[in-house]
């Protein structure tokens, strides 16, 4: 082994070329010229064949490309078991869902069936299980909320003097806030996929959706909290709703009602326990035992039998219709006051179904396709807006119990959306009666995963700051501000830190490691030393219009040139130095014409005091301090946007002028070109300022330098 | 000149060295293993001595340190004039950008007056013309007839029956408006300033202040057009008010004063035709000709000898008293109303005085301190506002006089805010016959400069495309959401451009130019060749969270290798192979059982077929298309976050687990500092991936090839 990492080592890097700027480059490497004009490549994006028409229809509808081809006898059982198994998950996670989104439960029910038949038809992840979302399912109920309060639904009972909701046509209005923006999100999520804008869910980083869907839990639990104490606080909507609504349920929290604190306690640890018995069985059951649907049962068979609703006064789930509802055009006329929320919910389902069906995508070994499956989500959501469901998404939960059961195929869903109609058409009238805490103890045992995710922080603080810092102004944000409002600003933040991690950039002089081609920070190493009179300069970042002023301030400080200072103290000495020379041109004048009947060489002379005056150049040999040549390695430069190629001119320029060479080294041909665009190159500044590697710059700095001075022995 | 060409290409470029990955790099170079913590810097920032004390007082009031060293005989007399000169400039712009604030035109006069004093005290640009600025004022009118419309003071005369504005009332609220919103915004540029945030103007790209000021001028143009008509248009605040406002003034053209129209063309094309003279002159006059002033004593000549007032009904400028005011605190209550436009004064007011001050500063050689200027600028503008004045910043038309008539220090502002005071106390009374009219013609006439800025449309069209992009998104947002919001949302549009410019990088192969170390994209040079069986990728773009995901797309695509594909074949074969080998380590343990007694070896060939199972490694050589290594240039990154760490381990993981090698290459120190904190090396990963240059890695990858050769040839 030891032997191995010696001989290792002794891999010779024997290089013998010469020195080559851009120019010997482009004509050694022969430099293609090929701009591809916008309209060829207009008329390539156009272009279109027999093929590819079939291949774009399939791609379209996925599943006539992958239902005929089914294997059947692999599939078909684990299939089974799991549509099975993730349709008993949506019974009691559709209802518990649709008292988040603030509509009746049967509304989650619906939910859970029909944009999974259109998943089934237009998605292309096989493992994601789609439908209800804790965050989705709570941002509907802060627009359902926010349109339809309970306050304008307030009825005055004369009789009693007391008022009274009318929760029959607050419910029939909220449900039709909900269908239409579920509609217009879906509708967003159709656009954004046609126009393939699939790439926006880029800007979710990991962090920032980490700490969204966190914040986004609290205000689940939050928005729950009610249910649980059995109190009826107000909801607010609008920023810092959440801190008001804790304050709220704080103020109500003597008004308990103690029936229903008692089934939301006995819910809740029964479901920890029975989760945690189910972890521990896992391996040894085939399928997970549906822990959430016999508490369901359980608390209805036991609500009913006791009657909680009328002698514990617990506030129950109340009438379930059977059967399906015809559809109904969406209210467009609502739809302008919520084009935020809409776009928010499209952006968060996508992202959050996206990154799941790329985790399981990446294990089982296929792809998804990000446009078409914001085609898919957005008709799911856009139609099931039509049959008033609320806006879906992909759960974790019920996709881990979905692949863990054996689901294979996008079949396992179209399965559990046949058990939600079985449901839907003759069982879900039986949990009538069911406590509406129960539902409420089944979101939080749901959410206990997210509140992990605060271990993120440490995690974080230890690898990346700026990431750990996305993660709680995220949180913070997403808290403060709500999911719809709180995500823009989120992404506005995280794109700000890619400005601030550029903008302040490390800027470093670069040494040679001895007796090697390679340059590193003279800093960072004890053998590495700046070559003497050249500097060296490397900006860690992009030069463009956020940095360029500091980039020329650390190169002058760096360099030790003041330019500033020196140009100025030259101007004087030139100045001091013109009216010498008039003093001295006239008297010479003077004494030429004195002379010149005798030498007859005056006006050569004069001519002499004239170049001198306008030689703008400092001779750099007269101020030893002076470095002879700067090189700015531009290797880590991205792109340069004007004042990028302005600032390179100004430095080439006032060093120029202060008699100090600089080259360039390392550019990237994107940054060459936009050189050439930006004007940079003259003929004062051909390419043959830019050298390929610092080494060459170094080398050639040097050989000017022996060449002059030979040129000064020998004249 | 040939010969020199041809001798230095000769110039040899000879290295011969051993191939260096990071941990050789690190040994030889002796690295350094400091790092500074939090506490140290706090400390570092923290010390304070007593000369620090006396150069920071010194540098917080600048006056004290340049005026005892203030060259007399040299700067007086060029100082006096150009005081005078630009003093005079001061009153007719005093006046008209008053009208501009939509204030009375005294209170121009007084911001002229008191905010150049106190600059002069602390500013440190010597050559800007601080005081009342075009779209500062417009900014500031903007605010006064949003809080105080003409419709808050309308008086109903019973007598007439007809409604009459309290011009009287209207005019004191306004006046107090603008000095409560002059006050705000110095106390944000002093805050800004003392948190030394003088980098945000860093945020104002020259293409950006360009197209604000055009749009700003349209702006300004527009709200003036009612004075050269003579109508009385009401002034339209909020997005989309400069569009309404057109239309009500096109509306209004019937009611247009002919008298007013009169005196507003004659002004501007006598102002025109004077200044072009003017220019045409300039050579050969010391002082330029104060063609504004002259304009305004004929004007108001005229219009007091004819009495346009009452012959014409031209709107004239009414009383203008004399001396100063008390100062008077600003009124705090309206202050949270007026927050967002504050700060955008704060910020355009600093971003222009700085631009200009910076440019003269760079001409004559000395230096502004951007977090003075700051400061200087707020304490203008709070004091300021305390005695009614509105918000400031500096005038290109009168710096520009301010330097041509000889100006060489703060002194020639400090003697025009004499000038000032004297037109004040004495003069300024004069003038109150002048027509409105008059001044909304100098206003136009000072403004045709900047419409000669929409040549940088085309300029920029040619040099850098999204540079132009960013000056018309300005220039349309500023039009369209006016000055206040169109900044902000200005600024936003050009920091989206960095992350635009970052998210779509260019991907390309490498290969090698002949017979160097120099690798370059191979589809730009018909020379460069890929290097059989390796890989060599670079993205343009520094690897992060909006482009992750397309840097692994990329790679796969250029690789040719479809990991995902691959890793499924490869489990699909092991799988069958597991099951075949199940079944001959099956068949092979009932043979051995019956043979082992015979040889004794059962369980060694046992123990192969489970190393054979357990190697999760494909071998490469199997599959002839697989390049044997890839190597990722990553010298175009600048720093990478915990999505670019976690993209770069994947990609390491997915192809070695496919049997390729993956080596990086060309990292920046703080690129390695983001691995190390990100995890990223580990017991497999060491910093033996890390290569300092593409040819490093390349020569490493094809000596291990040989060895292996050679391995395979001697067993």
């Amino acid at each position: 082994m030891v032997v191995e990492m010696e001989s290792r080592k002794r891999v010779g890097y024997h290089v013998e070329r010469d020195v080559m700027d851009e120019i010997v480059v482009d004509s050694v490497a022969d430099k293609l010229d090929v701009t591809t004009s916008v309209k060829d490549k207009l008329k390539e994006s156009m272009r279109c064949s027999g093929p590819q028409v079939k291949s774009c229809f399939l791609s379209c509808i996925p599943l006539l490309a992958w239902l005929p081809r089914y294997p059947f006898k692999e599939n078909a059982f684990g299939d089974l078991v799991s549509g099975i198994s993730v349709g008993i998950m949506h019974l009691p996670q559709g209802m518990a869902y649709a008292l988040l989104a603030a509509v009746p439960p049967v509304f989650g029910l619906y939910s859970s069936f029909y944009p999974i038949l259109i998943y089934f038809i237009f998605g292309t992840s096989k493992h994601i299980s789609v439908g209800t979302y804790a965050v989705m399912s709570v941002m509907i109920g802060s627009v359902t909320e926010r349109l339809a309060p309970d306050s304008d639904f307030t009825l005055w009972n004369n009789i009693s003097n007391s008022s009274e909701i009318n929760f029959e046509a607050r419910d029939i209005e909220r449900v039709k806030i909900a269908a239409a923006v579920t509609f217009l999100s879906g509708i967003f999520q159709l656009l954004l996929g046609l126009v393939q804008f699939g790439f926006v869910v880029t800007y979710l980083s990991e962090p920032l959706v980490r700490a969204y869907t966190t914040a986004a839990a609290i205000h689940v639990i939050v928005s729950q909290l009610k249910y649980s104490f059995g109190i009826s606080a107000t909801r607010f909507s609008g920023p810092l709703s959440l801190i008001y609504t804790v304050l709220e349920v704080c103020s109500l929290l003597g008004q308990t009602n103690i029936g229903t604190l008692v089934v939301s306690i006995v819910t809740i640890v029964c479901l920890i326990i029975a989760k945690e018995l189910n972890s521990w069985l896992a391996r040894k059951l085939p399928v997970p035992v549906p822990v959430e649907l016999i508490a369901i049962i359980i608390a209805t068979v036991l609500s009913w039998q006791f009657d909680f609703k009328t002698e514990y006064k617990v506030e129950v789930v109340g009438s379930i219709p059977s059967g399906l509802q015809p559809p109904k055009l969406p209210a467009f006329s609502m739809m302008g006051s919520m084009i935020g929320d809409a776009f928010a919910l499209a952006v968060v389902g996508y992202g959050i179904a996206i990154s799941l069906g790329r985790i399981f995508a990446l294990k089982y070994g296929y792809k998804v396709d990000s446009n078409q499956e914001l085609v898919a989500l957005g008709l799911s959501n856009s139609i099931g807006g039509v049959f008033q469901c609320f806006a879906i998404s992909c759960s974790m939960s019920r996709t881990m119990v979905q692949i863990s059961t054996g689901g294979k195929t996008q079949v396992a869903g179209a399965l559990s959306a046949i058990v939600m109609l079985v449901i839907l058409l003759w069982i879900g009238s039986l949990f009538e009666d069911l406590p509406k805490a129960v539902l409420a103890a089944i979101i939080y045992v749901n959410l206990h995963g997210m509140m992990k995710q605060f271990a993120d922080i440490p995690s974080l603080w230890r690898s990346n700051k700026v990431d750990m810092l996305v993660w709680l102004v995220t949180f913070v944000l997403t808290l403060l501000l709500n999911p719809d409002l709180g995500l823009a600003a989120s992404i506005a933040f995280s794109m700000l830190t890619v400005i601030f991690r550029t903008q302040l950039p490390k800027y470093s002089l670069l040494g040679q490691v001895p007796g090697t081609d390679i340059y590193r920070p003279v800093e960072d190493y004890n053998q590495v030393t700046q070559i003497p009179g050249i500097v060296i300069f490397r900006s860690s970042a992009t030069l463009y219009f956020a940095n360029a002023e500091m980039y020329t301030d650390h190169l002058y400080e760096k360099s030790g040139v003041d330019v500033t200072k020196l140009l100025n103290h030259k101007k004087k000495l030139e100045a001091k130095r013109l009216r010498q020379e008039k003093k001295e041109a006239k008297k010479k004048a003077k004494e030429t014409v004195e002379v010149s009947e005798l030498t007859g060489n005056g006006q050569q002379s004069g001519k002499d005091v004239v170049v001198v005056v306008a030689g703008p150049q400092l001779d750099p040999s007269l101020d030893p301090s002076l470095p002879k040549a700067i090189i700015l390695d531009l290797s880590p430069v991205n792109f340069l946007d004007t004042v990028g190629v302005k600032t390179l001119r100004n430095i080439i320029k006032d060093y120029g002028d202060a008699g100090v060479k600089v080259f360039l080294s390392g550019c990237q041909s994107c940054v060459i070109e936009n050189l050439e665009t930006g004007d940079f190159f003259s003929e004062k500044i051909t390419k043959a300022v830019i050298f390929s590697t610092v080494h060459d710059a170094v080398l050639h700095c040097q050989e000017e330098d022996t060449k002059k001075l030979k040129n000064g022995t020998h004249f």
